[in-house]
């Protein structure tokens, strides 16, 4: 039976917090800058140092092989992803890359042979914010090629992606170069749940059974713009009116009648903005999340007709666009039932549930059975320097992915 | 009897209007600033070429004096401001400037002498958008000293203060330079009326009866941010949602049930400001305007009331400051009185009204009667290169200062 070590789990997660460590205890480790770099080396001289071939792909995404007894086999891949957010926490993406790291070792410490070889993988830019979109390695390992128009993109802080890129797989010059995307059996991935209800309901393990789809529509409701002293209500046509109306209805409206319904409004402004003058227009982004594709429709559809009529009724126009849109995804039920049955194996209590963020997995999902592994954060908290995992939830995690790994890589004793 | 000449006038608007021409059509001749000093220098130029005497004060408000038979009296000052908003309109100031100025050369093609002398100013930085506050040369004025923090202010782009103003005095050396502030017998400036109820009521004069009272509020609502496709709506602590609750409700609340009111969100913003995080902090601005210093504080206690219940129910907070607290101000009811007589003498119907923007007259009125004759803006639209005033409503706003300047200054027939 399969042992991972807990401590030096935790351990190397404490370690690679320290690259790009910042001042409230979180990192700062963007996508194909410094401290991503250091933290490639960093897990690839771990792995020359227990004997793994390194290799990466023209994506800059890792791997890390040990072999099976059957080399010509597909391998497993299990990993998540090291870039973080610019004010990130130390857990998302290392915990999972990390433990999958610990596996290869417990596997390894433990004399286990493997039918299959098993491949731990750190993927390039899960977060997509030094460059969108996020999951850009998984995506161009799935779909087989780099899209030619990331090669013009430029980073928030002005670098170039095609040079970030070359820079990043020549920061790593002892790892073998292969063809981007290759055969595999199956895709694991530990994660933190970034959500609350984990650790709400005291259940260490989550059986992640999908991706809930994802909408993004830019709204905009043109007025005009007129002297806030000298203008009558009856002069009025006030955008900024017309969308708080819309949205205190659906704020009201969609979250409390479908509980698999996500419905935020992360980011409104208007224009001139001046404390004095009613705006000429006002706009807002929307999120909406569900996993029913049809449902996210009808949520569209409830967005657009909600605030058209507060418009109307204020005389003014609306425009709403599609920013992203991003369908459901499906984990194949039977990789859910072998993480059940690692957790129960294991001694730790599961629940199965949908991931509300996108992940790797997601990508990896259109090419091989995919799915997920999650732990409970505290407080939910993510994408903040405050994020924490208890250290016994990032052993469960890791040990029920160990337990997956053998299962699904194939024991053969020696 | 006094007759203006209403193609010189008009034609001097035009002349005006090119010193800063905007592509758009309106003006960008921002206080203190190129244009600025160029409208100031060809005021001086007219006013020499007719004989009048040009002099200016430290913080470069312009005067241009008709002396009286008795110039021991204090003066009549009538006027506006030349300097404009950014993207401003061609009549906003100068066309309250000019008209004063054309009172005085229809006074001398008279052959018209006064009792008092009659006085033509142009007030510096009525609008503020280049160094807040607006107002600032009658502010100074009305006080007669300049505050001393004034001097360590920066422009919008930058150039400081001091050195602008200096600058500024120093670009008309033939001006002779006199003390801040003198008495005044009385002051009366035409304005256009930056609102749309005398066009919409078909009426050419305004007789203001005093100026609304304003209030500005920051409202800040503390929430948590979190992840919007992790987070269920039980966690969420979301103070976006909060505020737009209670502005639409505020929105519904305080203008129909009160005409007198006025209730303006000119600013929003959230923090982080992602599309796909809940905000941490929602901001907005509130400005609330009132003719009865009581319903100013009685608008303030609901609007802090409608969002803290919401807040509440969202387990978010609420802080609220005031940023500007400007009392209502009332004109002496015997100037509108003349006002309103000269009026009717010249054949314009005329109303009462109350101003709902600040002008540089409520500072004078701090230390002289004043009023205010206003005329019809297009559509209401001021602060706006599309800024327009029909011209005869100019030639009426300019007869009606004219018939008032006679009443006021007092006509002795040579």
């Amino acid at each position: 039976m399969i042992e991972i070590d807990g401590n030096r789990l935790n351990g190397r997660v404490e370690a690679f917090a320290v690259i790009g460590a910042t001042q409230k205890g979180g990192v700062n480790r963007q996508a194909l800058a410094e401290g991503d770099r250091r933290a490639r080396q960093l897990l690839a001289d771990l792995a020359r140092a227990r004997g793994f071939s390194v290799s990466q792909d023209p994506m800059a995404n890792l791997f890390i092989r040990r072999e099976g007894r059957d080399d010509s086999l597909a391998p497993l891949l299990i990993g998540s992803h090291l870039d973080s957010q610019p004010a990130g926490g130390r857990f998302d993406g290392a915990l999972g890359t990390l433990s999958a790291f610990e596996v290869l070792e417990s596997l390894e410490d433990a004399g286990i042979e493997t039918e299959r070889p098993v491949v731990v993988v750190a993927w390039t830019n899960e977060e997509g914010c030094r460059f969108a979109p996020g999951c850009m390695g998984s995506m161009a390992f799935s779909a087989g090629e780099i899209p030619s128009e990331w090669h013009r993109k430029l980073a928030t802080d002005g670098a170039p992606f095609a040079g970030e890129l070359t820079a990043t797989i020549e920061s790593l010059p002892g790892a073998q170069m292969v063809p981007l995307g290759f055969p595999v059996h199956a895709y694991l991935e530990v994660h933190i749940e970034q959500g609350p209800s984990l650790e709400a309901n005291d259940i260490p393990i989550g059986v992640v059974g999908g991706i809930q789809g994802t909408r993004w529509l830019d709204v905009t409701v043109r007025g005009q713009t007129a002297h806030a002293g000298t203008t009558g209500l009856a002069y009025r046509r006030d955008p900024l009116r017309a969308l708080t109306a819309g949205l205190a209805n659906l704020y009201e409206a969609i979250m409390p009648a479908d509980a698999d319904a996500r419905f935020t409004i992360g980011r409104i402004s208007v224009e001139p903005g001046s404390v004095n003058a009613i705006p000429e227009e006002a706009r807002c982004t929307v999120d909406i999340r569900h996993p029913d594709p049809d449902r996210l429709d009808e949520l569209e559809k409830q967005v657009a007709s909600a605030i058209e009529k507060e418009a109307g009724q204020q005389r003014c126009s609306v425009s709403i666009a599609r920013s992203f849109d991003m369908p459901p995804c499906t984990f194949p039920p039977e990789l859910q039932d072998t993480i059940e049955r690692a957790a129960a194996n294991a001694g730790f209590k599961s629940t199965r549930m949908l991931s509300g963020a996108f992940h790797d997995a997601l990508f990896v999902n259109r090419v091989a059975p995919a799915s997920m592994i999650f732990v409970p954060c505290r407080d939910g908290l993510s994408h903040n320097e405050a994020e924490f995992v208890e250290p016994r939830h990032a052993v469960a995690g890791c040990q029920v992915l160990a337990r997956a790994t053998v299962s699904l890589a194939g024991e053969t004793r020696r």
